[in-house]
């Protein structure tokens, strides 16, 4: 039984989510669809590769990934179909792989050409589904594509470290339904970088001294004791161990989240400074 | 074949029900997940059981239902899991079961202790999950819980009436879809303190002096023969049996709907005053 | 094993979808269940037609689409099911029918007159349900339904051409994800009429004399070579064959999309002038 996940900047109010589901019944009655999400900003090729490189691990191997963003066809943007980590992805070209992992490496991948014989202005209808069908039923890749070496790489949003390893500057991928803003930081960069050192952490006028591992945490932190926890602004390792700037209890909708209220947008620098005396009292949770 | 349904406040842009779905799938393929929602407002626990309550009776007996709204784990808040009505439930122990229901009693309720075996910022995919396919797998509760004999109840958000029983005051719950408002107020007690008697109705500045049982009836109505009915504020007992405050045919995004129309809020207060004349032209149909 | 799809106005933050999905599955424990969308604008059943249009298809024969739209019972909305170009649709009898297509004729339609045995003031979840239960175990319409000959017809949105066949006027009736705005012209009627002539098309102050096929096309195209393509306005015709006004790769939500930058909306008027010089030019891609 096929598990297929569908992640696109579709949307959730047109007809293109329910032909693309239509599509794949059709071929394989039984398939199982899930949704990633299709609230994907448009065209955002970060915000796709946040989503699925900490949702994608979660599902069983042998699941196919369709990642209907920015698919148009073009000679920048071919279609390709990938084995990673013992999943499928059904995607364009355009350097979200590498944006899902730096570390795995696929194990195959064919530039999709089975374009011949579909003229299409919704690829992920008419193309993305067949690739993904054809892999459900157990075909090898390469008789829906020809097999190539490499895969666009995009690498501009990767945190970087200064030669003196101190400083680590990184930038906001992702703001979250809560508003809690996303940096490309992970706890592993941090951990490996910082040496349990004091620290500082800035993102436009804010600064952070203490990362969390839990939003409740702050309650019971005798800094904030004397405190309203509600509404009051935290740094956190977050559930997909990035660094993430959160308000506590946050509602992006009535009061605001850390997006709105501490006035953090998407591709805003976040800049970590470690200073060279280790600090006693400065423990990471594993 | 297990059914699965979850509701959250996860929203649906970023890849927590995408990796809790994935999860579930991993640990029992065949599985049938549905969203009630992942739109319920961030830690919003009054909405959760209003949901929640006019949903979960239309499943199956035996479906599994994960609440994923303000789930983390502290003293206050433990994580419970328990039988209501032939369902299962798993939760936090923040109040939201004795909201769902105050009339029947749960069979057997647990405080989930597998958290020894797991450190988790993201216990619905950590915790939840697990607890629901191991209920799924037709465990025994008490293997993954201590057994409890109560769970954390609020009442706060009862509709109260005063002593003389001539007078009820509840308060706004939920606003859906249309912007029409959900009062706490329900047909049967609105029948049993109402004893046919005449009432009026006010929130805020609005009052209502006749309570309908579909949107439509207030075309037929004569009261209101030489009106627009588009645009006409009424009262009615909605779908769930609730005293609902809706414009007719209203759009929340175009013209508005009662919350913006009436300037009708959450946690506003609804009173109905009954006189003791009884109202011969007063019925309700049941 | 049944496929049933929903296209409601319901939106997702309500009990409504979870309670008619419960439902479903307590009727039918191996149904499939899809949401077309639950995003459709309050009432709108053009919204609803352009849809289900453009997505039923899709899906396999002897599907089953259930219609939440504007499906209270009344004298003039009668609650109707039929059958028509293989797939099976229970839906108010609003019109609704006659613009999913005015070329396939449905082969049986019944008013559905189960509403003695319910009394409800949600039909979809009362009635339709049922129904669409009942159809999916392979019951005959004519038990749940009296047969009727005709259906409500609605054409007013039915683009018109002049007397001398050299203007076609027609409107917005949809606007994407993406803020484009899809109107009632498609691309068989644009040929059919236009017969390769130049053309002027105008909506508001905007006019276009070039009809894309694919939207980047507008990237290789001379006319524009010296311009930003993001940003852009074009013409196309969409994956649906209807025209399409778009701006080339528009956000809605942070710089705008063709609805908002070029002031387009819901039923505004689109008019193609032709001229009797034949276009050498022009040349449409099939």
């Amino acid at each position: 039984m096929a598990l297929i996940t569908l992640t696109t900047d579709f949307g959730t109010k047109d007809h293109f989510v329910g032909a693309v589901k239509g599509a794949i019944y059709t071929e394989l009655a039984d398939a199982k669809i899930v949704d990633i999400t299709h609230e994907i900003s448009p065209f955002n090729i970060t915000e796709t590769a946040y989503v699925l490189k900490n949702s994608y691990k979660s599902f069983p191997k042998g699941t196919i990934h369709i990642v209907g963003v920015d698919s148009e066809l073009s000679e920048e943007h071919r279609h390709i179909a990938l084995e990673l980590d013992g999943h499928f992805f059904v995607c364009p070209d355009n350097g979200i792989v590498s944006m899902i992992t730096s570390e795995i490496k696929p194990s195959k991948i064919v530039e999709i050409n089975i374009h011949d014989r579909v003229e299409s202005s919704f690829p992920v209808l008419d193309v993305f589904v067949q690739v993904a069908c054809f892999i459900a039923r157990g075909g090898n890749l390469t008789v829906i594509g020809k097999e190539i070496k490499d895969f666009k790489k995009i690498t501009e949003i990767q945190p970087k470290t200064n030669q003196k390893q101190n400083q680590i500057i990184g930038g906001i991928v992702s703001i979250d339904n809560y508003g809690n803003v996303i940096t490309n930081i992970s706890k592993k960069m941090f951990v490996e970088i910082g040496k349990g050192r004091n620290f500082k952490m800035s993102a436009k006028k804010h600064s952070f001294s203490k990362i969390f591992t839990k939003y409740n945490e702050v309650v019971s932190n005798k800094t904030y004791s004397n405190q309203q926890y509600e509404g009051h602004k935290l740094a956190l390792f977050n559930s997909a161990s990035y660094i993430e700037i959160a308000i506590y209890r946050s509602n992006l909708k009535t009061v605001g989240g850390a997006c709105s209220l501490l006035g953090l947008e998407y591709r805003d620098t976040v800049t970590i400074d470690f200073t060279n005396a280790p600090d006693p009292e400065f423990t990471i949770l594993n």
